[in-house]
């Protein structure tokens, strides 16, 4: 994060330049791989979602069995402290907990935990990617704790070199066939009959995937259930969802086009919905 | 690791006192917990069975796409110069190679690798728990990427609290039944005609486990292969291995005793034997 000299970044208690933030080896990140982590989008001094990100938050700590050392009204005024400190135009906020430092290396102590706030500047993805789509890959494997946003991403980023040799954007993870999520996003179909369809094991609870669902079902038949990487060949159209990407069309899986190989009129009605719904949320959080 | 206040650290290319050891927050290890890592015990400036431990280590790099940002000779090297330089009677060094800072937070640069490491002392398991031996119990999970030794310690961590509920000492690790690993170590049953078995499977190949198959061959029929949990509760006797424990006997699994509930002779045996070549191991280093 070399380019941003004058963010600020909170660590264990103080805000810090981010260039001075650090911890020690002895911390449970570094250890053992053990945290959980949040990121929501802060518009200008805005942070969209917040109630929904900082629930998930709380729940991501409790099923690691981590306590946040904060009440959520001083974890609320430390993030929007530290985005009025940064005052950035589009950027977005990671809250991260972990383990913590540890005498033994191994076992939490609970005082001792962690917790960091990183602010970084954020690009959308470009108006050209929501026109073409992704195309993307299936591979076998199921998220340790799917239901809490672990630190742990060992097998999306081993799998980067394979996509970047396929000149892939992306892999989906299945299990015997059955579609859980992408390593950061959501996933959902459109079957021909126009009902919107995402998985609902084996998955991290998205935020933006909970809005596009309510979205949706204002339009069209809505399911949570299963979905196979059969049902995705025979679907309509196919999107992922997350915080930086909002809906993104997928439009190719292992060399198979998805419907008609490009972004589908519901996908896109979608996402100009959950435009619209980002505005509202943005302009009410400014009145208040 | 406060308690050791005077001991130097190994930190991305400088020797550093351990209370200055600490890595940004843009690590790929506090990041997205990847990691790997190996450990092994120091005598006095004499480390056991060193060339075994950097085979791994950089068996396990090559396996997570990281590369060691040094020679193995350098990497020894420093190593004992550290050894020398903190000068502990026992201990061990760890050694740990995250994927490093990181400008977008996902995606590793090869020459911004975060190579660590540390020395703490260490302190062996007491004579009176090798006699009473200890108590398990089984979890299904299956380590991802089993073969690397990775700082993703999700499950292991997360169940320390069940154990502590229980009174247990360790759990080992089951896929439909058949036997792997334990969190740290690898395990192993004697049969009742003295066949000494471990499984071959979804498990990290350790240094003690490959240096008892040697000692065991040379007294019994040995066996790499497949132990269910029946295997278990049918053995004579059963143990554990890694560099901090030796041999430790296991004597009861799941609430049920293993042989008689008693540490076995061939693990005592086994113990005592693995004990002379750790010591014919540091004579001859120390000729050197």
């Amino acid at each position: 994060m070399p380019s941003s000299p004058d963010l600020y970044a909170f660590v264990r208690g103080e805000l810090v330049p981010l260039t001075h933030a650090y911890l020690h080896v002895s911390d449970l990140a570094i250890q053992r791989g053990y945290g959980v982590f949040d990121y929501f989008r802060i518009h200008e001094t805005q942070p969209l979602f917040v109630e929904d990100h900082l629930d998930r938050f709380y729940e991501s700590a409790r099923l690691m069995q981590l306590d946040v050392p904060m009440s959520r009204e001083a974890l609320r005024e430390t993030v929007l402290e530290l985005a009025q400190r940064n005052n950035l135009e589009l950027s977005g906020i990671k809250l991260l907990l972990t383990g913590g430092y540890s005498t033994d290396g191994y076992t939490p102590v609970p005082e001792q935990a962690s917790l960091v706030m990183i602010q970084q500047p954020l690009t959308m993805v470009e108006q050209s990617v929501v026109d073409r789509g992704i195309r993307i890959m299936s591979h076998e494997y199921v998220r340790e704790v799917a239901r809490a946003k672990t630190i742990n991403y060992t097998m999306g980023i081993r799998l980067l070199q394979r996509l970047r040799e396929l000149g892939l954007d992306d892999v989906l993870y299945h299990q015997q066939g059955v579609v859980s999520e992408f390593p950061r996003s959501n996933f959902f179909i459109v079957r021909q009959d126009n009902t919107v369809v995402t998985p609902a094991q084996d998955m991290l609870f998205g935020i933006t995937r909970k809005k596009v669902l309510q979205l949706a079902s204002q339009q069209y038949p809505v399911e949570e259930g299963v979905v196979t990487l059969h049902d995705v060949w025979q679907a309509k159209e196919a999107f992922l969802t997350n915080t930086t990407k909002r809906l993104l069309p997928v439009v190719e899986l292992d060399g198979q086009p998805i419907g008609t190989g490009k972004p589908g009129e519901v996908t896109l009605s979608l996402l100009a919905a959950f435009q619209e719904l980002e505005q509202a949320a943005l302009a009410k959080a400014s009145v208040v």
